[in-house]
């Protein structure tokens, strides 16, 4: 019932250890982009957990994600209780019968506008978005990483506004892009876009994807019907505290990011060395391309390893170990 | 942007800071029904937060729920990140144009059906609410408890469905009624009222009011419908695990259950020597009267106690205490 029926998500242990009951324990879980060394959760106050959460806790988060986020006091920012829970809530506030996805990418963003009864059509190329009542940018893209430089979106996200459609730009795996040194924050918030709604997840990079937090950035009219759709106290309390330190914390994102490129760099090693062509990814993930990615997926899933498969059968999505066992029981389990 | 902007609701201690920056603090905070001695949250497994919630973890705290609510297997349940986000869903799931809801209760059971373009009806007596095409009754009744026994309602629910309307009870405060000693679980659900989506609320009873946990209960297509409105991993981590692990721990609710009996007979007895009559309430909060009721909100703010007003200018509503020093001080200040 909390689970979209028809889509395969990643994160599924529960199926994988039945299907495979005899692989040994614990599983490794690379089916996901999520970081594998988490924020520290640290201290919660009684209060966030007792309380409704309060418009000063609320406050403090948004305020944390703006300053992240390279959002101006010109763009209106809220929060959910994860980007999923945006994603839900779009098809109901943005009308238009042209609804447009640029890419193979996060089947949820077909997947509810076809359950509210709209037409999508899934396009190759960015300009094909032009003149869509609604388009929608996963960026990077989720699998295969594809990135578009936040002028050439911003370019993209003025056309779409200028025929009075809105671009959606779902900026999930944002947070680890470094475009250059010191280029933080990242993403087409600094430059804003006119008429574009910004999706940003708190739970990937911060390794907190329990933790269901999201936010949506833009237009004020949109954000504010948003927010008036998600009602009060729409974020728990714990959220609130832990995403506003964890926001707030641009030195642990620093270490983090560098890690995870490093671990990134060192996972392509062992895939390339296993037979796979390296097709792209985010410093969270990497999609590989493999003749036998199917009986790979399988032969992983015997050793305990729960990788991404996709119905492009020689696709595989793994996501970084986070442990030298883990690393071992890859290289271990590919090499076999 | 988290808040109704029209709907004065309890708990905005930050709002009463800011009216009376002399008050004593820390302040006391009688404006929710929310236990004050919650339900501890003990150790949370690392998976909680790291993890999206799996299926096992949902399927665990809807078991649980299905026991403490008395809903057997034909029952339909679904779990969301507090019982407001159901609430925000209904009006895109329940069509009609017959809204009517009984009583003076919960304000945002009207506002999201307003907010949704929908007309409202606002009825005295139950047997007003026969020929809707939604019926909400919250029950017990929130501000003055208004209780109606299960029976009655299961009656109301059978005219309701035979009409082809939808019955809404919202049962926010179920948990700490107790119809007879050993009558647990209290609520309608035992009774399988038909086309009747029945509401719980987990954080009132539990005093945890921050984790934003509540449930939806009923019509199987009903219920799925919303379980896709609110789209996969709707309930965080840490919710799914204290929430299974709290409505599986009857004993805790049979004791607190009585203390909050037994306090709010003693919240009562210190109302009427100070002049209230109590005109209801449940064992979390209490509804009392008083000529200068308006006068007395503003005498307990500025002594750093806040109470619920309403628009009725003789009502207030009391929470309990939850401390020794927190009742010493609602006796003087309600004496001085």
């Amino acid at each position: 019932m909390q689970h979209g029926a028809a889509i395969h998500h990643g994160g599924d242990l529960a199926t994988a250890r039945r299907l495979h009951p005899d692989a040994p324990s614990p599983w490794i879980d690379l089916s996901t982009g999520i970081n594998p060394v988490p924020y520290p959760v640290g201290e919660i106050s009684a209060d966030a957990w007792t309380r409704l959460p309060g418009r000063d806790a609320v406050d403090r988060l948004i305020a944390a994600a703006r300053i992240a986020y390279g959002a101006g006091p010109e763009t209106a920012v809220v929060a959910a209780p994860g980007t999923q829970a945006l994603i839900q809530r779009l098809p109901d506030l943005l009308p238009g019968p042209r609804v447009r996805v640029l890419g193979f990418t996060y089947q949820e963003h077909e997947s509810v506008w076809r359950l509210a009864g709209r037409r999508v059509e899934r396009v190759a190329e960015a300009s094909a978005l032009a003149g869509a009542d609604v388009a929608v940018i996963v960026n990077p893209n989720n699998p295969d990483g594809r990135l578009i430089a936040p002028a050439a979106l911003a370019e993209i996200a003025h056309g779409i506004a200028a025929a009075g459609g809105t671009l959606v730009v779902d900026e999930a795996f944002m947070d680890v892009i470094r475009p250059a040194p010191g280029a933080f924050p990242a993403g087409l918030l600094p430059l804003r876009p006119p008429g574009t709604l910004v999706l940003r997840s708190f739970g990937k990079a911060y390794g907190l994807a329990g933790l269901r937090l999201g936010f949506a950035l833009g237009d004020g009219a949109l954000v504010a019907r948003l927010g008036a759709a998600l009602g009060p106290w729409a974020v728990p309390g714990p959220a609130l505290e832990i995403g506003a330190r964890a926001l707030a914390d641009r030195a642990w994102l620093e270490v983090a990011t560098a890690r995870l490129e490093a671990d990134a760099a060192r996972l392509d090693r062992l895939l390339v060395g296993a037979g796979f062509e390296i097709i792209g990814g985010t410093p969270l993930f990497r999609l590989a391309r493999h003749a036998d990615a199917a009986g790979l997926h399988h032969r992983l899933a015997i050793a305990g390893i729960l990788t991404r498969a996709f119905a492009e059968p020689t696709w595989l999505r793994f996501g970084l170990p986070g442990t030298a066992p883990a690393w071992s029981r890859l290289a271990a389990a590919l090499g076999g």
